[in-house]
């Protein structure tokens, strides 16, 4: 047994997939385990493009990490960005909120912090282009989608309105192949007959993807099919073609024969890319571990950094095996560090077995009752597919009420084509934070 | 019958509950009608504290306007701003979000455009103390409550945690005694045995007030008892005082008898006062109109604008006969105004009998079974006046779903103490907003 007045302290950053399953292998081990997460909330971010396209609310896909980690008495939360790892003092430093400093001293470290959007080098797309990783960034693109349409409806002219009725999607992965779905959908039948100068169904959408193909991590003859569902909801797909330049009216892009070619579009969300946040950086630089081009730590097979046994490293900025960033390797490899932490609390002195990620498959919805899934040796697409996207997403969703919620907003969504969650906010001279601005300074 | 190829032009500013009732109004009129909001949503407004305290979500209190209004085939929604009312021309000047200008024509103008938050004069303390009007007031409001929680947590000090645990709230109306109840709610059940090194339930909620009693509309009665409530609840109230300061830290308050008084409160909430958006002065001078103190535009007794026939002013921003800014004189004047213009178009002679409020009550929502309802002799208090506070907000909701929806969230969080949307966002160095900002310029 542990000492009771000073339990072996684990820190774990990032309270996502990785972090959660983490802290819950270690639920009935005598340590203390500390969550940091920039967000108070964990994110169920396989859904976020519903929450972007009025679906579902924030509470439907993001609790409260300490509500979920309530019965958890050996787990505290705390809300902070980690900064920097001093591995000699075996401390964390963290920055608040408020720009506070705070320090947290481990005995084991388990890193989950995931990975951010990435603009290859091109950060000022991105006041014109939002990512999709945070719950800011969703209700972000929702007041994009929606406020476009309006603005389609009292556009000057022909032209500028279809510029806003242009929608421009850069990346071809999972998000960018659902929101395009989802923008197909919004014009085509949620906002049907609500307008009277904009006809909605006539909202192009475009999707730019680097490589030859739509979801290839899905293989091949799925890829093909998911091209073919996207044609036909109205997707015009731009294969092999990189984005060079983006600005508010829209966004040039380069062919594989160099030739560029000028889209105008209102709208561009971008999915295109992911990097590691500045702590990854700080701590290959500190434990001298490498890192892949996007950043990612390379561990050893038991997902430590070199070096360092009681420093783990899980989830998306794991580099191990070319393991790709879904949700599924996040838990599997978050579990396995706890468990990792735990069976060294319990004083077990075998070598643990490499860890070894079971591809339980993955899943993109395209649209309603379409989606493509890959599990093993079985390829589904069409309502097939889309009711095993329903089973997987209804089993891996936190929280019974969730779960409850997300059914009836769907069952709502999927009769009606009705969206609930379409208020957006628009920040205006108006609110207290523009009324502060303008106000005259005090005397 | 009117011509058909040049209808009527009704324009319609402001889609709250005075805008939406007119236009229902004009349903059957072959009339062209055009309503402007800033917002796309109709916000049912006497909710947005449950949205601030993540009861509801937004989509639960907010509906788009266009979806609201959609069978309505003579009406269109227009998402602007009034700028200004060119009377002798009958056109009003609009901008658009993105700041084009935008001319609409009329022949009867209607005006619903509501009041906004006001603080006599101290505009520089919404940076510290925001207002309570928006959707954007709701979710920031969420934020802090939720955030100021997590701060104590991770406070270097007794006496700093404490701040982080003091709300202080500043307006005794209803807003500021529903988001007084509901936060000794969070702090005493919501967010019991979530934090490790702080009782939430220690959390001090200070309500100021400047006249002798709360929710003084009610009557001294139910003031009272109103009063009693809210101090077993454990809300400290401190009447006859005004505010004269406020920072990040908190306030300074002067009693009646001058002497001034500081509190430490990171959370400074502000629902003191209201005064009119500057469109109620631009056509307060465009039409020789008066003003009260705060704004409102002095009517006639059929709510037009003295010699101005053609346009009525309705809801909150209208002043007739010191009405109170309820939502039930928003409905029931916009009515009128509607039918006023129905009746003119049907060719109607006879002088209009002059607007009547007919007063079906008023209810303020304290705690968990716990309300306070005034309907004529009618005074409620405590269980009863929370049925009655029920069923008047179910009749009024807008849309089935949305009614749907707050009852089932309603039971939970009755019977739980859990708030399902307690999601909340913090723009950060990561979103595209804070990467976009901190890029180098383009070259």
């Amino acid at each position: 047994m542990q000492d009771h007045i000073t339990p072996r302290r684990v820190v774990i950053l990032g309270g996502g997939f990785a972090g959660l399953f983490a802290a819950r292998a270690l639920r009935r081990s005598p340590v203390a385990v500390t969550v940091v997460d920039r967000r108070a909330h964990h994110l169920f971010q396989p859904l976020l493009y519903q929450c972007a396209s009025g679906i579902l609310s924030e509470g439907q896909i993001a609790q409260p990490l300490r509500a979920v980690l309530r019965r958890h008495h050996n787990v505290s939360c705390v809300l902070a960005e980690a900064t920097d790892v001093d591995v000699g003092a075996q401390v964390v430093h963290l920055r608040r909120p408020d720009g506070g400093a705070l320090d947290l001293p481990y005995d084991d470290l388990i890193v989950g912090v995931g990975m951010r959007q990435s603009y290859f080098g091109h950060d000022e797309f991105a006041a014109h282009a939002p990512g999709m990783k945070t719950l800011h960034d969703a209700l972000d693109i929702r007041r994009r989608i929606y406020r476009a349409f309006e603005m389609a409806e009292t556009a000057s002219d022909a032209g500028e309105r279809q510029e806003w009725l242009t929608f421009a999607l850069v990346g071809g992965g999972p998000t960018g192949v659902e929101l395009a779905g989802q923008i197909r959908e919004i014009a085509g039948h949620t906002l049907d007959r609500e307008f009277r100068k904009t006809d909605s169904a006539q909202a192009r959408v475009l999707l730019f993807e680097g490589s030859g193909e739509v979801l290839g991590a899905f293989g091949h003859p799925l890829a093909l099919r998911a091209a073919r569902t996207l044609r036909s909801l109205g997707v015009e797909l731009h294969l092999s073609t990189r984005v060079t330049e983006v600005d508010v009216h829209g966004l040039t892009v380069e062919g594989q024969d160099g030739a560029t070619t000028r889209f105008d579009a209102r709208t561009v969300l971008w999915t295109a890319g992911v990097e590691a946040p500045p702590i990854a950086a700080a701590l290959a630089r500190a434990t001298g571990a490498g890192q892949d081009r996007a950043g990612r730590i390379f561990v050893e097979p038991d997902l430590t950094v070199p070096g360092h046994p009681e420093i783990h490293v899980t989830g998306d900025v794991m580099s191990l095996n070319k393991l790709p960033g879904l949700a599924e390797v996040a838990m599997q490899s978050g579990a396995y560090a706890g468990r990792a932490v735990r069976h060294a609390v319990e004083g077990r002195t075998k070598q643990p077995k490499p860890f070894r990620y079971l591809d339980l498959g993955s899943a993109a919805y395209i649209s309603r009752g379409k989606a493509v899934v890959k599990a093993g040796p079985l390829h589904l697409s069409g309502a097939v597919g889309w009711l095993a996207w329903l089973f997987i997403h209804l089993a891996f969703l936190t929280g019974f009420r969730s779960r409850l919620g997300a059914v009836l907003s769907w069952s709502v969504s999927f009769v009606t084509s009705s969206r609930r969650e379409r208020a957006f906010t628009m920040p205006d001279a108006d609110t207290s934070a523009g009324r502060a601005q303008s106000a005259p300074p005090p005397p």
